[in-house]
């Protein structure tokens, strides 16, 4: 059979659409409120698995878990806007209580910088106690503007994986970054996902933060999406709360912080990623079924008998191995009904059982990445499945990596990046000199976004030129249609 | 050293707001908002202890989990108001975006019977779906009016299990009640709260239940918490959306629901049951830290680093069988401040090494919950310290059950009844005819509220009269002051 990839790429958000509401991952767009959804239990399988994996990653690099108010009262939060562009326009208000109209107005927390700030100034007064390593799983809430999406823009993001720590110097926290640039990249790498990580420009930085360094995907439609960030706050917040600590050499100072975080959009990036027509191939790592076993029915009952007990002895096997297996024994549907929901639901491996099977000792696998099938003895079937297992895995990721890479491009040419943008193909990346006016003017240009420059990889621009005002390159930009 | 249980019994607000405030389990009081705590990181462990518990058994019986949406529309949280007396009185209302008025106000969720049978009324169309039985683990807003307490009434709840199933008949969700109670019994056993079960009164039960089954235990202060509800919804929810499936006949007919929830008030729980003037004494079963190694100083530096090699290498074995053990070496506190501190904590087990210790190659461990100590040899370490954390986690369950019988008192006296509610000494049973005003009467009388009658464990009341209205006693009441 041969793999069709047309709907996944070129209608990538009707396939979306129906992946999530057909496969039951995530029910969009029924529930009574604009840009939030319902995680359906086959979807919040995959949910639980991703943030099992980043508390793992988390709690093992000293971080400590917390659970912050949901509610921020408008004073609390304007303190921060006062001093920096805030998320004030798009921030929901609770103003009644009951029938009362609450004396405060509360906020639905976008992100938990002040509160939190806040209450660390009641907590730690000493350098002894740093550095501090919060984090917390939470949902936050966004009054969206632009056009909401399942799991990509959302006005009530579910999961929100927000850590924020505290350091005595600015170099302690610029380490901190740095430690969390390596936790994502091991979280990404672990889940299969391709990256860029790019130096945000300073027009596109986090409100507060000193610089914000982004994890970038490309989604099978050629745009970028944002799937993780990690800022240097430097004093800002710590300043705004007037929250001063000892330091060792007995002043007073404020200390500096770091924020990071990660959502929803790791998930729809792990479903969306790897694809075809018949659906989404889903990640062994984090599927929540890894086989499903399809009994094909023979003419007569003593046949099917045989059949099913074959099946129920496979699945009591795989089980048994931790190899999560399920029979889809349902009489009421046929093989190929079972087929097309199975792949929908991005299993990633399906075993067939007739009465072939049966009869010669056999069992018939099928990868649901490559739809290539392949027979094998009874006796090896735990070994060949786990086997099959890790090699979808592998083989995911890497040709998730080498789709992604494959939408990179690097010119010197404008006119050649102006066309590859509005081809909608991916990341360009162009000489730059590094003044902010060219960045910006290059976003114009080319009608697209600065997602900023190479924060682990410098290309070398010695001999180059900027593509704007033709003076010396310094470093390059990244361009990009964005999500 | 003699254990005093004064502070823990008598002042039994002021003590729980010093542990949890400076035993570091959550912050309460200090954040601008009423109502709503900050779980701290090891406040924050013991949730976890106890959400993975009750995700494990709804998990093993067949629940699957979900997340539904913070927000509720009005029209969506009215449809249920217009027909049962429902919470709006205490609901939390979004009424902005950003600068805008919303055209539709939101609830913040007070529970999720609306949105979930809404949603449900989209999915499930036949008999063949059901059973369902869904769950989640979320926030919900209560703006209560009454006085707020640390976990025990919150204005945010930040651990509400709430689960939610549908049947189609009424017997099958019946069915689903016993399986609920036995969860839930299961669970507090696991965790070693006891507890009384009692079928809540007509006039107490939830809004929308056909009938409300309630778990409720004894606080030091001998009141009484309610931990948990069962309630059997019949078809008041389905009705309300219009929700009919077609049933195993053919017809087509509401299908019947139940649901049930537990909150931070288990936590508290958790925290209170066991407990004297020194603190907490967490049960080894969710405590986050088993074993606390303190070194005992000696005059010269040679024996210190000796003392701190034979604490490192007991801390190593307990961790290499994954018993959590942590060695408090802080140089500037005297041991007697880290008694205090790790006491408060409810650590369950000390471990102290001097020279002596060392020099005999013992060990000296001290239990919690008794204060009293032992010295063993070095070799016995993890055997012995296995078999205390086992004997601590059963006597403080023994000791808890036992503390609660003592204050349940049975009598067919009105006068003793109202004298004992008077001294608030825990829960009073007596005779009842089983009409709801003598039951009504009866709160108005003893001052106190009706938890209900026993759900299973009736009294033999043939010869006895209900203590109201002197006619034949058909069952008992339990009376109490509850939280």
């Amino acid at each position: 059979m041969k793999i069709t990839r047309e709907k996944w790429q070129t209608d990538f958000s009707e396939w979306f659409d129906w992946v999530l509401k057909e496969g039951e991952f995530y029910d969009y767009g029924r529930y009574p409120v604009k840009g939030v959804g319902v995680w359906l239990p086959y979807g919040f399988k995959i949910r639980r698995a991703v943030t099992d994996l980043i508390r793992n990653l988390l709690d093992s690099t000293g971080h400590e878990e917390v659970l912050f108010p949901m509610l921020i009262p408008e004073d609390l939060l304007r303190r921060e806007s006062e001093h920096i562009r805030g998320f004030e326009s798009e921030v929901y208000w609770v103003t009644k209580g009951g029938k009362d109209d609450l004396d405060v107005k509360l906020a639905l927390r976008p992100t938990s910088e002040t509160s939190i700030t806040f209450m660390e100034s009641l907590w730690i007064s000493s350098y002894k106690q740093l550095p501090k390593k919060y984090y917390q799983i939470v949902s936050v809430f966004r009054y969206e503007t632009k056009a909401t999406r399942p799991m990509i823009r959302l006005r009530e993001l579910t999961t929100f994986k927000e850590a924020h720590t505290l350091h005595e110097t600015y170099e302690d926290a610029e380490r901190q970054v740095k430690e969390a640039v390596e936790i994502y990249k091991k979280f990404f790498d672990e889940l299969g996902i391709p990256y860029v990580i790019s130096k945000r420009p300073d027009w596109d930085k986090f409100a507060g933060a000193v610089y914000t360094i982004a994890f970038d995907t490309i989604m099978p439609d050629s745009r970028v999406m944002q799937i993780g960030t990690v800022h240097h706050l430097g004093q800002h917040f710590t300043k705004v709360f007037d929250f001063k600590i000892q330091k060792k050499d007995g002043s007073l100072d404020y200390p500096h912080q770091t924020s990071y975080g990660i959502s929803d959009r790791v998930i729809a990036a792990l479903i969306a990623l790897n694809g075809d027509d018949h659906g989404p191939v889903l990640n062994p790592k984090i599927a929540p079924i890894k086989v499903v076993i399809i009994p094909i029915p023979a003419k007569d009952d003593e046949t099917n008998k045989k059949i099913t007990d074959y099946c129920d002895g496979i699945a009591e096997e795989l089980n048994k191995n931790s190899i999560n297996a399920v029979i889809d024994k349902n009489p009421e549907k046929t093989p190929g009904e079972k087929f097309y929901i199975w792949e929908l639901k991005g299993v990633p491996l399906r075993i067939e059982i007739g009465q072939r099977e049966v009869n010669n000792n056999m069992v018939y696998i099928k990868r649901r990445d490559t739809l290539q099938g392949i027979s094998i003895g009874r006796s090896e079937l735990v070994q060949k499945v786990s086997e099959l297992l890790m090699k979808i895995s592998e083989d995911l990721k890497k040709n998730a990596w080498e789709m992604m890479k494959s939408k990179i491009i690097y010119t010197d040419d404008l006119d050649e990046a102006k066309k590859t943008l509005e081809n909608r193909s991916g990341i360009v990346e162009v000489p730059w000199c590094g003044e902010n006016d060219c960045g910006l003017k290059l976003q114009e240009l080319t009608n697209s976004r600065v997602l900023g420059s190479p924060y682990d990889s410098a290309r070398d621009v010695s001999n180059k030129s900027c593509v704007v005002c033709k003076k010396p390159a310094k470093d390059t930009l990244r361009l990009a249609k964005t999500y």
